[in-house]
């Protein structure tokens, strides 16, 4: 009983929802809450409705990028509200859960679904063009419980660093995906080439070009790759988001680029 | 019954191991596994026995950065026999089990503690000084389950990158540590700073100074400092040790400073 009045729950609060879009890296510290909160930002400045989740219960780190780290979700009747980062932008986190900032979410499994439940069910997301659900790297309880929860989203984007190590670790959440039977919208190559601030020479520090070929081998879209940037690690850390504060960077140039090509491949049904 | 026997069999064979060290860290892809290889590596090369778990279920990563990711461990009579990556460095990880390298280990929190189980109670580590566990990022099931199985550990290395977002998961990852009761060892900052190899000049991709902010604001040490190194990436990749082939350099004379303060922290107990 019980189960079935969460599922109702959720599945109400996904028909006010048109895509759903679930962030998933193999490794972590590849930048995939940075794409995500920015791939959110980018499209809510285009005008959509904007709701991002952010599924890493135990490392949230979507609050602090955001600059809304200090504000808290309020309960009403209707739910909670999630709170509101710009005009159109609303987010959900475990850190806006937290009295302690630094007190760890010592969490199994179980607990960990139930928390997922309740930011997916409970939350009072309303109309949503897009819902991003960032997600803790690896394949194991968050993902799959996202996975079991959303049957039906529009697909996962796969966010990757150009070096092998990362690329054993994005072949292995390309296989999760479609085990899951979810579609794969695409990988991106983050952390890709930089250049000398002082004497403009290229230098590789992560190599280039291991995306590519990760799309290539598992015939999926390559939506793009992203420079590394110290600015976007200043802004991260500020909590002004890097699109607003530096539009016309390169790395900002090649973000729009991969959020043309997402919505493109997800735009398929009419959104207002 | 099932329980005691396992228990039995973890206590018999951590009574050959003299310490155990945890390498921990708030948020992934801050190199924890590369420094816990190249811990384990330094360690052997001063003549102890060395043991390296990769406690990373989902997304092992040591037998790569080692180079030994095509070798399998062997059942005897007296358990498995871990993989020698050295002559005094044995490794385990699930890598080794996965007969596709690419299959994804879509695994819910109670068969990752099982797998922790078998890995630490049946494999045959023999005599060792040190056994190192390379821990998944974060305060999940597995870090919970190997403060459980191995109470009386020398304690926790937490390895951060110097940028605040990632200072925010190493804080929680202390409060962890202190909450299980486990000693901290202390801190490493991992890719702090970066000189180009063109004109020479500093620059800072990912800041500096964060994780000595952290071990002050806790009390506890700071064993030192790594800069970026693209040699360390490639190394990693080819599976070549990083202190094997560039022992000059200054990341490993960094590094070696850090294994020197582990092991007089550590090396209170008389080891041969």
């Amino acid at each position: 009983m019980e189960q079935n009045q969460d599922d109702k729950k959720i599945e109400n609060n996904l028909s006010t929802i048109k895509h759903t879009i679930i962030v998933l890296s193999g490794k972590g510290g590849v930048g995939k809450s940075t794409v995500s909160a920015n791939l959110a930002i980018s499209l809510s400045k285009k005008g959509y409705h904007v709701g991002l989740l952010d599924g890493d219960l135990h490392g949230p780190s979507i609050p602090k990028i955001l600059g809304v780290e200090d504000k808290r979700p309020e309960a009403s009747e209707k739910g909670i509200a999630p709170v509101l980062a710009l005009p159109k932008l609303k987010v959900m986190s475990m850190a806006f859960l937290l009295q302690d900032r630094d007190a760890p979410v010592i969490w199994r499994g179980p607990l960990k679904m139930g928390a997922l439940k309740q930011f997916i069910g409970e939350v009072n997301w309303g109309e949503l063009d897009y819902l991003i659900i960032d997600l803790p790297p690896g394949t194991g309880d968050e993902p799959l419980s996202i996975a079991q929860l959303i049957p039906n989203s529009d697909g996962a984007v796969v966010v990757t660093t150009p070096q092998d190590v990362a690329l054993v670790s994005v072949r292995k959440s390309i296989n999760f995906v479609k085990k899951m039977n979810m579609p794969v919208i695409g990988i991106i190559e983050n952390m890709s080439g930089f250049t000398c601030p002082h004497c403009g020479k290229a230098i590789d520090i992560f190599k280039t070009g291991g995306g590519q070929k990760a799309s290539k081998d598992f015939n999926i879209s390559y939506l793009g790759n992203i420079p590394i940037e110290p600015e976007i690690v200043k802004t991260g850390d500020s909590g002004d988001a890097f699109l607003t504060k530096h539009a016309k960077s390169d790395a900002a140039k090649a973000f729009e680029k991969i959020v043309d090509n997402i919505e493109k491949k997800v735009n398929k049904k009419q959104v207002k």
